[in-house]
């Protein structure tokens, strides 16, 4: 199945724009998921080097959202995109902006990296890595729902939120507890507390590239709707209804 | 000065399409302007009833949001719309998805004001009322900048943002402080530490709607460009060189 309809544009041209942008929004996903992975890694490891890297690569992914966002642009000019060609173009827009603020998440993770922590302090480190790797594994999930316009595979990634969601509750509850214990540690847990937020928005970021890709295939608006009304969508009208 | 180009369309009705899209806009957004005010006043008078209104009406401005989304797709498809039209259209687009997070920034601050916060622990509130109404200060200038498409009104709220960050800062440092100093009191801080965090969030929103007013006015997108090369696109090719 012929998912993007690419067959079908008379003109040739216009395909080969299109797969252009939509190649170059896959490439700024990948560095994107190599910056959080690092990060992740960052902290765990207290690599500061690494954490300089992931400080200087976000220009990159600054520029990349740029070149995305103006060629979106001439295509709509240029071609006059309807239907799920214009539906296409505006996914890639608002999922490039998602892109680059989860960017901006990796690098305030990459700042806290930067610290170094005692081993008393490991200890939050290691949850931190638990809701590191769900989130994670949602962005990689949601960039291959995107490569392959996968309505099931966005579903998923949606339904993983909720996961990501008590686990960052559980270790802001153990972080508080661990203030106050001993709150000269506070400065330093609080930058755990930043990094374990970070993550959480991270984590409602792929929820929304997954709403916006379930916006490209079914052509239905699917933020803020209910559970109910979103499962409905996904798996077609018989589902979710009692 | 007919800054909007309103007058050069054949089609009467693409005017008035884009016209009324862009009060849906101001309307959005005069509706996030009273919910950050009233969450100010919430937490400020611990008024629990004001609080619960927000919440509520939090709904109202996601509907907005899909609906003038919705609007500007159809324009895009029925009106192929070009140059400053299509900037128009574009500045709208990101406008919207920035609002509509201000809202649930506000929404965050809302839920703070639900607690009951004693005696001792008002001066904070103090701290965090002069960053609100700073960053409610920029939001309520941002959505002037928007509705007058004003090139240098839009400049002044994106300079507005320094001073955000600078009472962010000495609030957050305040605040831990405190943390120190009561551990008991550190639930209740954490939640003001999140009330601050969202407001210098809103304030880096008001900066980003201020650049898409930027890039709609000059055609130029000054996301991610430096402080300098931001001042020459607003004043002109003189100002900002050595």
């Amino acid at each position: 199945m012929d998912k993007l309809n690419m067959s079908r544009h008379i003109s040739g041209k216009f395909n080969e724009e299109l797969e252009a942008v939509r190649n170059q929004v896959l490439n700024m996903g990948g560095l994107v998921e190599q910056q959080l992975r690092d990060s992740l890694y960052a902290i765990e490891k207290s690599d500061h080097e690494l954490a300089e890297k992931i400080l200087q690569r976000d220009f990159n992914i600054n520029a990349m959202e740029v070149q995305i966002d103006e060629a979106c642009v001439q295509i709509i000019a240029k071609r006059q995109p309807a239907a799920s060609d214009l539906r296409l173009v505006i996914a890639i827009f608002k999922t490039i902006s998602d892109l680059e603020r989860i960017g901006d998440e990796a690098e305030r993770i990459a700042r806290v990296a930067l610290e170094s922590f005692n081993n008393d302090q490991q200890q939050f480190l290691v949850s931190l890595e638990n809701l590191g790797q769900q989130v994670l594994s949602m962005l990689h999930n949601v960039l291959d729902a995107f490569a392959r316009m996968d309505l099931d595979s966005a579903y998923e990634v949606h339904q993983m939120d909720a996961q990501a969601d008590r686990q960052y509750e559980a270790l802001t509850r153990q972080l508080m507890t661990y203030m106050m214990e001993d709150p000269r540690g506070i400065p330093k847990v609080m930058n755990v507390l930043w990094s374990a937020r970070s993550l959480e928005r991270i984590g409602d970021r792929c929820q929304n590239i997954a709403e916006y890709i379930i916006f490209f295939v079914k052509g239905k608006d699917v933020r803020h709707v209910s559970a109910e009304s979103m499962e409905r969508t996904v798996k077609g009208p018989g589902v979710g209804k009692k």
